[in-house]
């Protein structure tokens, strides 16, 4: 072969090349958005694990569907205060949220089941109950009342107990505290302990606990507490988080503009979510871990990491198992959720202590 | 209204409404299939969490594409041996194959890795070391000469360590104990500790275990090994399965046909194997519980569920530290990703530590 025939015969292998680069790389469908959704968070953009799941769960709809299916995802804050768009979605004034269902236990107390219990199941065991159990097909009937689509999204759990500038010896050192905690049945359990719950907003933990007006505060874990200064105002940072165990997200959708996709497009969403499960949580675990290993040393000395004692716990297992009882017994819907989850609770729990609680104890050795 | 136009108004009511539904149950594209592939498994469709979770893909696949895109999956031997796939999909006699990356250490080393190291990361550290670590990025570079494209698949993991017919006291008992086990690296400590590792087929365990061919035997966890009918000839039931901490399956893509994808279904492909990692390891989970409450209830007295000692798996990890350095020193591709590896989970090992360990202490309060 000649230099010129060898010359042609490469130009058009790369044209040939590029030309299937350019077919594999167009989506097989033409990228006329044919459904375009809008959906608030519950979070301020600077919470970039919380509000990056909303994020993604958006890109990976638009890519999966070839741009057919697109959801513009706003802050708290930004279109409509964090906490209105539970009844916004609800409503059909946008099409979707995205939140945690302890905010909304005013609305319906089973609500918080669907979230976190304190003392109850890890994410592991959570994700089990929705897409294995009944947790699911319980949380669609309870928002089915308010013409929503519930759908778990990624867990930020297990989180820390929080913050402390004084140390926990004694259950009796809660007496009198006040401390910001977030869920409404680990706040009625720190209540029941004699501490006082107050629910200051995150933008303003940091300010409240320097100023001493509260003494303690829990937020999610190092990463985000990192964002708020809390390492720069607290001395002792305690865990396990015994209140928020299996924290799980929440994306919710109107339920009518849901019905109306398309079917395979009502399927991308739902796959999304549970995609958006394994990314959200990855995320959270890799970004938490290097905020533990910062707070180790470029902040040791300054802050103390340590387990709340034992005998702590078991104190706060007994108030929690009657806060627990006691608001399961507030509507019908709670009750039956609260059956569902202590029962699956009760199956998972032997299984994840031999497996996974052993691997724990095996790794420290 | 008379009776006659409100029953024409109901009528044509339900008509519309049935309209409605019949646009929104259709897919927004029509149904024809574009792409057809074929996937090949090692497992055999008896292994229902695994071949189920091959099955989940394709459903999952032609769901959100609204059936453009169709993996037909064919359980091992059906239409060639189960560790046949590998080689098939690599050459592209077929398009895909599911398995678990530590069936083909003979082809490379490091490939050991991106399925489980002994006392390695568990199945949440995976797949952050996957989503957000080099984890992945390292594993297409490795299959990549092998003209295959690698996705993690469900974790079967944390794993028991396995059916004995001897009590386990000390590092000693395991001297000249044959022993069925999976994994190359976890052979390799075992045979280390004295033993001799046999590599059984699943189908033969039982009878090898029943016939005194074999002493021990690990299979995966309660659910698969009593499908096996492990319990029925083996009295000591020992966790945890230090040589299976983190097991990842693996779904592996022909090269050539996944980049000639458009890219909706490429990314339909990569977003769906996410997904099956939560329906797969939920399904894992929850089947491996009541598998061990059955062996717990039907079979107490029979079978006994113990903890190995904590010396002698101190002892193991020392072993499996040799093991692992020497392995690492066999290729190139090996050492960086055992290096990898050993710097992610030293970065999540701790995080782990402080959240799901001490989740675990606490739920045993």
């Amino acid at each position: 072969m000649s230099d010129r025939r060898r010359f042609i015969a490469r130009a058009s292998g790369v044209a040939a090349a590029a030309a299937a680069a350019a077919i594999s790389d167009a989506p097989s469908v033409i990228a006329q958005p044919k459904v375009q959704w809008r959906m608030s968070t519950a979070w301020p953009s600077s919470l970039d694990v919380m509000q990056g799941s909303a994020e993604k769960l958006a890109k990976v709809v638009e890519e999966m569907s070839g741009g057919r299916f697109r959801i513009e995802v706003y802050p708290g804050g930004q279109i409509m205060p964090p906490f209105a768009c539970f009844d916004a979605a609800s409503k059909g004034t946008i099409e979707a949220f995205m939140a945690i269902p302890y905010y909304w236990p005013a609305k319906e107390a089973a609500l918080e089941w669907f979230a976190t219990v304190p003392f109850g199941m890890n994410a592991e065991g959570m994700a089990a109950w929705y897409h294995q159990g009944d947790g699911l097909k319980l949380w669609e009937e309870a928002y089915a009342a308010f013409n929503l689509v519930p759908r778990p999204a990624f867990a930020s759990a297990p989180n820390m107990a929080g913050w402390f500038r004084k140390k926990i010896g004694t259950i009796a050192d809660y007496k009198g505290l006040k401390m910001r905690i977030g869920t409404g049945l680990g706040g009625k359990v720190y209540a029941r302990a004699g501490g006082a719950s107050v629910l200051t907003p995150g933008a303003e933990v940091y300010a409240a606990l320097e100023r001493g007006v509260i003494d303690a505060a829990e937020w999610v874990g190092p990463y985000d507490d990192m964002k708020l200064g809390l390492h720069n105002t607290a001395h002792y940072y305690y865990y396990p988080g015994w209140h928020e165990p299996g924290s799980t997200n929440e994306f919710g959708f109107n339920k009518k503009a849901y019905d109306a996709l398309p079917v395979d497009l009502r399927r991308t969403l739902d796959h999304a979510a549970a995609a958006v499960q394994v990314y959200g949580r990855t995320d959270f675990h890799t970004k938490n871990a290097i905020a533990l290993e910062r707070l180790k040393t470029q902040f040791k000395g300054k802050v103390e990491i340590l387990p709340l004692p034992g005998p702590v716990l078991r104190e706060l297992k007994k108030l929690a198992a009657e806060v627990i009882w006691e608001e399961s017994e507030k509507t019908p819907m709670a009750k039956k959720v609260h059956a569902s989850f202590t029962k699956f609770q009760a199956l998972v729990g032997p299984w994840d202590h031999v497996a996974e609680g052993a691997y724990h104890q095996l790794v420290a050795l």
